[in-house]
């Protein structure tokens, strides 16, 4: 059975609250947001047309009430079919204007002259010009930066969300479980993709926004890369890593094969980052930190004779984006809590140029992680 | 058969020289770009892992000498793939100092105390934190305006840039040719998306980036859409848009078909856009403006009852993403030049809540248009 697609209103009722709780304990006015999770996240509004760059998009949270949505008129028939009433629209592309005077009366309505939250920092840009974003300053003046009161409300997912999770999680499962009935020596990197993606969507994915993969003989180093039409020969490894999505909620996890054979190393390789995961693992649950996660998976990965590696990090959050705040990593230091959807992801460079990345997707519960994705097997999968 | 993957080096050397001359007019020491199509532009580094937020990209241009790309760790060996020599890293997430240093230094290495531009204004954003932008800021001074350049530069495409839109288009015509195989009433519309999906990739996209679509008796006003569990029922009107990719370069047109029947008004309705399109073919030209394509195909939509949109204007450039510069608007006034890729979309609201919008793909010769879409069929197709 499939998850139920969206969400009632109660649930942007109860975001929208939390936000307000801490927009309080600012004392803010009033807080804007402008990219496609937090317009998502607090009104539902859901749609691909984000990949057009041309137009800006705008919600205000006020101190109370319903957020107010401030949108190309392109959008009203969609915003109207959400939970949100007061919907404000201009006619765009309108460059010597696009939304701004629109945003700045919106703003002054419901702040007053108090403080104005916008999330200015990790992980988040704003999507409007640079020249829009200095009008913008000029008539309302600086921003508050509230990426931790957006980083806060997101990081920890409602069961709904969760039901999402585990549903793409276990399509790409089932996927990648296939994989070894689709793919063999002789084809090309670029046929070995398009088959996982078609199978993805078979199995019951919306969309597969991202693949990214890598086959080389014994290993390779590059694993956010598109496909060649390098064939795959006996020997090679190959990686799949891949962020496909169940109504706007992503998976992000990859899987290791070898074809036909797989020498000494690799196996060992794939074993000491199966063993990794293992670490990070006995470490999650509530009152954790992400730095310990990392600490304990890059305990073993060290006594594996890592070389270092160019992620800069063992995993991160996950939810409508494939990557999202924390990151597990030496200095992060954020505090695990329940209902935080996570990756793990150690990376181990075993030799020069040989990198093997291993990622599982978890939710963090009361007494520690239920696995989202199936665990990986043991031992390197070989497909003969 | 396939165009030719990616680029050769040459194509980048001209990119990279044209940017020159313009940055010489304007006595520019350097220019920073650090969103995808720019950096992809110039490089052609080309991955799906922009979707993560966690990281900024930057690749600097100089006065003259290759593009300089300054970027995080995990992205090196794709890039030490590209034409680019010069790669400066970091190994990120770092929050306190996420490649700001790096790029200020890089800045000031080859543009010395001189003017450094930006791309900040309309169809454009700054990717990274708006809390990063002012420590940039306050290092590198206030930033010069550069969308000119760069718009100038991407809205003119090269023969290998049309090859790869002529091909996406092809494979978009054929898979919306079968699409009368493929529905019938009864089906939902998440599993008529679905249907057409799996369609695009068959017949060779290599993804669907962008896929919005309604059904509706007689029609809807959304076309943003995302498919719901309606079923379809004798007497709908379908309309499916879809931004697909052949190496990263989009096709993005629409189709309109009836189920078993339409009313006089659909008929006329899409007559009538149709006849809009035709208009707008005519006056395409090099020398002609975006304002004059505007013009002529709302002569068209007025004469046949439009009661206007909200889609703000009737076309668009099209490119490395689903919609670029140039806008067919009232105010726009781009001079039309040969080898741009646009869009002809004209929209006729012909009764409330029911619209009509009518999308081809061209590439504009010295004599006219050539058409990339298969022209679509005069008189509304309908799906018995």
């Amino acid at each position: 059975m499939n998850p139920e697609r969206g969400f009632p209103s109660i649930e942007f009722a109860e975001r929208t609250r939390r936000c307000q709780t801490e927009m309080a304990r600012r004392q803010l006015g009033a807080m804007v947001v402008c990219t496609e999770p937090e317009v998502r996240y607090f009104t539902g509004f859901h749609t691909p047309f984000w990949q057009s760059p041309t137009r800006p998009w705008f919600v205000v949270i006020p101190a109370d009430g319903k957020p107010i949505a401030v949108i190309p008129s392109i959008g009203a028939p969609s915003m109207a079919t959400t939970w949100i009433d007061d919907i404000r629209t201009w006619s765009s592309p309108q460059p010597d204007d696009d939304g701004v005077s629109l945003l700045v009366d919106c703003v002054r309505d419901v702040a007053g002259s108090g403080p104005v939250g916008l999330p200015m920092g990790p992980e988040t840009h704003v999507r409007m010009p640079l020249r829009d974003i200095d009008r913008l300053r000029s008539r309302v003046g600086q921003f508050v930066d509230v990426t931790d009161i957006i980083s806060k409300l997101r990081m920890v997912k409602s069961e709904r969300e969760v039901d999402k999770h585990r549903h793409i999680c276990g399509v790409v499962s089932d996927a990648f479980q296939e994989l070894p009935n689709l793919l063999n020596t002789g084809m090309t990197e670029r046929q070995a993709f398009a088959a996982f993606r078609s199978e993805i969507l078979r199995q019951g994915a919306d969309d597969v926004p991202y693949l990214v993969g890598a086959t080389g003989p014994d290993g390779f180093d590059d694993i956010i890369r598109q496909p060649s039409d390098r064939e795959i020969v006996d020997g090679d490894l190959l990686i799949f890593d891949t962020g496909s999505t169940f109504d706007g909620y992503f998976s992000d996890f990859d899987r290791n094969f070898a074809f036909t054979k797989a020498s000494q190393k690799a196996k060992d390789a794939y074993r000491a980052v199966w063993e990794a995961t293992e670490a990070g693992l006995e470490v999650v649950r509530p009152g954790a930190t992400t730095t310990e996660i990392f600490a304990a998976m890059n305990t073993v990965l060290k006594a594996n004779g890592s070389l270092g590696n160019d992620v800069g990090r063992m995993g991160h959050g996950l939810g409508m984006q494939v990557t999202e705040w924390p990151s597990h990593t030496a200095s992060d230091h954020t505090v695990v809590q329940e209902n935080m959807v996570l990756t793990l992801e150690p990376g181990l460079v075993w030799a020069p140029g040989k990198a093997m990345i291993h990622e599982e997707n978890i939710v963090v519960r009361g007494d520690g992680p239920e696995l989202l994705s199936r665990r990986a097997a043991p031992e390197l999968p070989i497909i003969t």
